[in-house]
């Protein structure tokens, strides 16, 4: 039997599904990881890019005198030059990570996929390459946000998992790529609840568990039934995970709660929003932490009613937590348009209109769709804080009255 | 029988032990609520004000030719003019806060005493008042900070209520007192373990239970024997407590966890400077978060470890948990001159000197005591946060390691 041997014959061979500032950062630090741990990861990273011509200026260090400003193609760029131009400038990759703008060659054979890309963009890519990748493959999603609707929450983590028939697992945290590029220290959090298939007997061989069937992230026997990870593989778990994942300057904590850490990084816009309003009347720090506060209070009762099953509150603690809402609530831009909507009188609407050419921010459209899910379940009145949040959106309710919803 | 009758013929007089800056504009808000719960307080609210000479300056509405730059002594400024022109300058006091120069006349008779002072003067406070205070009379201590030695944690509200014989609960949150005076709004939270003594039965009459006996802030049977507050006042308990210290701008949490809240605020001020170090490195908003979730995980852990039997988990999501965490890491003392050191390579130690006459940082001998006090147990390796602060101030770790603490 394979598996029993000492030496595993495979390694992972890891793939990071898109190449925006995030993806990037992503895949360099991964390929930081493969290297030094050879002994479980191939050592080159695929990373899928979406192939788009770019030029490259004139003051830059990859300028070419022979090639001009003529457009070139993104990846022969970045597997020349080692550093993405366009959406992570001045920071050099390392040579074994490699741009691949097929996605079917960059996932074939893969047996780790990291999915970071805009989420309007993953369900055409799961598409493509349902079918075309390993049936034992593990995924992580780095995409932040959930999908609301009146009818469901469904996870990015469960969509990509379900429709690929794998398992899929989440990480988040109080992140921002630019910083993380820079080798600027942060933390993060990975949740990943390894499904009962994957889980060896401690002699390193056997599973321990039929192949097959998996709790959802709602705790639900799923129906989706997975393939074990082979035992001639090195197992995929928090440990190996880990090692997958942290750096020097990126510190992880595994957790197994997928629900909380991808709500959690879903209803902050929503807090954000709130903050930026308190911050807009003229109310100071002290405020906006009662508001920050308020709103995880409504994020873990939110989680904990629809998902009692698998949430665990100690995830609110984690970078996906508490450090995630803090940085959005002071930094990031639901953030900063609701504070200049308040500031101007304007509603927040018409900041988006002025200020972000119609684009539509995040926080809004969550805070609406979160509110419909929990009207059409008729418990809007327990979540005081989100439903003023939509008041003020739509003009209905007053900032300064926030400080009533908290009386008692 | 007194109490069964339907309206007590006692109500609670209330006074205010301090007139600092948060003693008085915590004066000003009480004496609004007994003012709108006639049925529960008397109106007058008592001050005590530290007599001193002011000089009223000639641009103040309140200057008097006639008295010119003649010192007057602060109470009767405050009596005639409605504020206290040197500790809360421009803020209105209603006129039933009355200022009283004598400690001794302004505890008499008071059912309700709120200890609001710098923490150095709390003792001699104490020793003048003991035995001339009504034995029934129940406590608030507003004082931030508690007092650990090598042998134990001593809360401000237990040193109170062990040296006067009574019950005394805390209040703590992330408040700053010029911003309440000027009613902006923020939160805060009271901590009272309503004694059992206290506990009336459904029809209002009757205490259902021994006088005497109760548990202290540690869950011990205290030594401290109780006179319960009599049949014919107002119960006090949370209802009673919460009208008298919430207002529209200050919304109140009643909790009954004093442990929790009082060690919050206190081990906040080593997580302070924890931030201001990873500031002054250069680091951001992300990697600041981490070191505060760090920060208060080690505290939760402080209380849980010496103090299993009182501690909630959830005082931590209160205002005197992770609100005033926030804001003891983004704008306080400690966090400032943290930072400053590290900015201009110089120590703590250093700044003190420079910048504060010699005066002393709150962080740094919270950090000493509580590293003495878990060094004296042997356990200060399961603290590596504070551990690492206390390195740092003498110069033994350095502020680019605190990442390393945190990997597995
Ligand atoms: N940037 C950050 O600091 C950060 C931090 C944490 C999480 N995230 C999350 O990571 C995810 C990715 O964010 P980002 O900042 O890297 O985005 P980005 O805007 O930098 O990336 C855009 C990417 O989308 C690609 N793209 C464009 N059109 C496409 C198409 N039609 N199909 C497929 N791909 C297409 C582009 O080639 C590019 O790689 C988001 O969910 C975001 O919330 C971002
Ligand atoms: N100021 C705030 O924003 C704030 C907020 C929350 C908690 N606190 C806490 O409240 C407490 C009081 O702080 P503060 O800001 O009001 O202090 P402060 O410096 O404004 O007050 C000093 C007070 O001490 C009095 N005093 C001076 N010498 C004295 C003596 N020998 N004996 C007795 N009293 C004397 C002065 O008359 C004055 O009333 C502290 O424990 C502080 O941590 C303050």
């Amino acid at each position: 039997m394979a598996g029993s041997s000492d030496s595993p014959r495979h390694k992972h061979k890891v793939t990071v599904v898109g190449s925006g500032n995030w993806g990037t950062t992503v895949a360099k630090l991964v390929a930081e990881n493969t290297r030094e741990h050879k002994d479980i990861f191939e050592e080159d990273v695929q990373m899928w890019v979406f192939e788009e011509n770019v030029v490259v200026p004139s003051d830059s260090p990859h300028y070419d005198a022979a090639v001009g400003d003529k457009p070139q193609k993104l990846t022969s760029v970045i597997n020349t030059h080692h550093e993405n131009v366009k959406y992570l400038p001045k920071i050099q990759l390392p040579p074994n990570v490699v741009a691949n703008p097929s996605l079917l060659d960059a996932v074939k054979d893969s047996s780790i996929l990291i999915f970071n890309l805009p989420h309007e963009f993953i369900g055409n890519v799961c598409k493509q390459i349902k079918g075309h990748i390993l049936p034992s493959a593990r995924g992580i999603s780095c995409i932040k946000g959930v999908t609301v609707t009146e009818d469901k929450v469904e996870l990015i983590s469960e969509y990509i998992g379900e429709t690929l028939g794998i398992y899929c697992g989440a990480l988040s945290g109080a992140n921002i790529a630019n910083e993380i590029a820079n080798e600027l220290w942060c933390e993060t959090t990975i949740a990943y609840n390894t499904p009962p298939c994957d889980r060896r007997a401690e002699n390193g061989a056997a599973n321990n568990s039929a192949e097959g069937e998996h709790r959802d992230a709602r705790g639900q026997v799923s129906k989706t039934k997975l393939t074990a990870v082979p035992d001639d593989y090195p197992p995929v778990s928090h440990a190996e995970l880990y090692k997958l994942f942290d750096r020097p300057y990126f510190t992880v904590s595994m957790v197994s709660d997928v629900v909380g850490v991808s709500l959690a990084g879903a209803l902050k816009n929503i807090v954000a929003l709130a903050c930026g309003f308190i911050e807009g009347h003229g109310w100071n720090m002290t405020a906006k932490t009662a508001v920050m506060r308020r709103g995880m209070l409504e994020t873990i009762q939110f989680c904990q009613e629809f998902f009692p099953e698998t949430i665990q509150e100690m995830t609110f603690w984690e970078s996906a937590g508490w450090s995630d809402m803090i940085v959005s609530c002071t930094s990031a831009r639901n953030w900063r348009y609701s504070k200049m909507a308040v500031e101007r009188g304007v509603s927040l609407h018409e900041v988006e209109r002025t200020e972000l050419n119609g684009q539509k921010l995040q926080g809004i459209s969550t805070t609406k769709e979160v509110m419909s899910f929990l009207k059409a379940r008729g418990v809007q009145d327990k979540y005081p804080l989100f439903k003023a949040v939509e008041g003020i959106v739509d003009g209905d309710f007053k900032v300064e009255d926030i400080p009533v919803l908290f009386r008692q």
